[in-house]
């Protein structure tokens, strides 16, 4: 079985970590990541989501910050600081530097991101196709209210050094109405038996792969069911930092805000199935008017043991819209 | 009293370290570092000599190992090394890329080189002007015999990961010809009243240096005596891994050698002056000869009081010459 999953970073790189224990043994799994979190920091590039994903499933992540390297040493960073540099605020550890040497030297000699991407999995070894959504560069923008003054700042700026606690006003993800679809990422979806959509952030994670010219359309003309988690649990993100993101751009709060922000394919959007949490189950009949096949089960990946329960609650909910079609 | 040096790596450090304890309280001191061994890894612009000047007047150098910065971590490198990256044999250490990363980020901005110097040394006050010797690309290239093939190398690549154990066919100091002195560097020469040529390579450092089209002719027309110091004690090199690059160029392995290659002003070269270690004294006649006033004094560099004695003799012979004219 082919099995294609859209993510973002940490929430994602998660619940993957459970579909491939839970998977059988001939199921092949594709990861399409956010690259629209990428950042150019000191002439490095940066592909925050990709590197989560590729730490996280190649067992190099930290496991409590859910990002960044293990075992690692800031004294680069700290260096930075003491050098008055601003953007001494990124979180770049001395191991994971090491990553975005390589990803730069490569992009320079003219190599694509795809490419670079397998480059670091042969060291990694992740256990899934890791494919950037695009080879072209995208970066999402946020546009902030900054004492009454509009400020456009990357998105990096937003989560870490405001820690995501400003007011939004705007999400632009530029330059991605011209970016093309990586090689593979238009036929691993085209071509699946169950496309999923971990708990990742609607607008900055899931938001930026579907808005790729080319992909929203792979998703509608899937044979796959498609189906998602909500990265939502009763009022707030499960990481509790997308609040003020998510309210700027007007979408409820809830996990069906989400649902109904990405919406049904069968009206044009992307999900034919939705999970939610046990505690969410009174939202079951709004999402059904939505068209939407939803199911309530525990969404906390506290353990691998919940974890790989809700990759199985997901895959089964795929499975049970796949059979009725 | 306003003294010039022309400056390469560890050696022009340690000897400027002398000049700094022992010059008068009024003397200004200006530094023109080579910038012919800066190379490009990984997008990171590195320069070598600039920082190990910086480094070793800021009190931040390892000074066991004479280059890098002290309370290092390698972890960085370690991470390009498993990732099985070519390049890993340079010396990046975890504090120092901090600074590349700056260079780098600068130098995209638009910056040159000796903004991008001075902001460095804001944090390291060197106690010297720290002048770039242009703000132009330089890139010294080693022409190598491989196993009876002829490679071209980047001099990084020769020193470090060859150690500079292959025979040497060529030097090219690419990009050279079409360089500018960086600012301040001619009104440095010409307005000095000594300028000095501490221990450093002749090929690969005080060679780059006076490539420079318009440096060599600020030498020739500075009023102020020229007087350097031999590289070479007896027949090899203080830090002895220049032989095999200096054999290979036709130059002679000794002081008079290294200070023939040079030239005496008087003839177009560089030198009035030039010191030689105690234990080379029978090659006064000979360096007379060349027409440079020559002296013996005890050249190795082996602690404060002995690098401080060597500053002091090199001001003397300069003064000497002044005195004569």
């Amino acid at each position: 079985m082919q099995i294609t999953v859209l993510s973002g970073g940490v929430g994602g790189s998660r619940f993957i970590e459970g579909l491939l224990r839970t998977k059988g043994p001939d199921d092949e799994v594709t990861v399409i990541a956010n690259t629209a979190d990428d950042i150019s920091l000191f002439g490095l590039h940066i592909s925050p989501d990709l590197d989560t994903v590729m730490y996280t499933l190649g067992d190099g992540i930290d496991r409590e910050r859910g990002w960044g390297r293990t075992d690692e040493s800031w004294n680069a960073k700290d260096e930075l600081a003491t050098y008055g540099i601003e953007q001494a605020w990124f979180g770049l550890g001395d191991r994971d530097i090491a990553t975005h040497l390589v990803r730069t030297m490569r992009l320079q000699e003219g190599r694509t991101l795809s490419e670079v991407t397998a480059e670091l999995c042969e060291r990694w070894q992740p256990g899934v196709r890791l494919l950037p959504m695009t080879d072209d560069r995208v970066e999402t923008h946020i546009g902030i209210d900054r004492d009454g003054r509009r400020e456009i700042i990357h998105f990096q700026e937003y989560w870490i050094r405001l820690r995501a606690q400003v007011p939004v006003e705007e999400v632009v993800v530029q330059g991605v109405q011209d970016a093309r679809p990586a090689p593979g990422v238009v036929e691993a979806i085209r071509g699946a038996d169950l496309v999923l959509l971990p708990p990742s952030n609607p607008i900055v994670s899931i938001g930026p792969i579907a808005a790729v010219p080319g992909i929203r359309e792979a998703i509608a003309a899937t044979p796959a069911p498609v189906v998602g988690v909500s990265p939502l649990i009763g009022g707030g993100a499960v990481r509790g930092m997308a609040d003020q993101l998510l309210t700027g751009l007007g979408i409820e709060l809830s996990a069906t805000g989400v649902a109904a922000h990405h919406g049904a394919r069968s009206s044009g959007g992307l999900l034919d199935g939705w999970l939610v949490d046990t505690t969410d189950a009174d939202q079951l009949p709004a999402l059904e008017a939505l068209g939407l096949a939803a199911r309530a089960v525990p969404l906390w990946m506290t353990d691998a043991g919940t974890t790989d329960r809700l990759a199985e609650d997901t895959v089964q909910l795929a499975h049970s819209i796949g059979a009725r079609r």
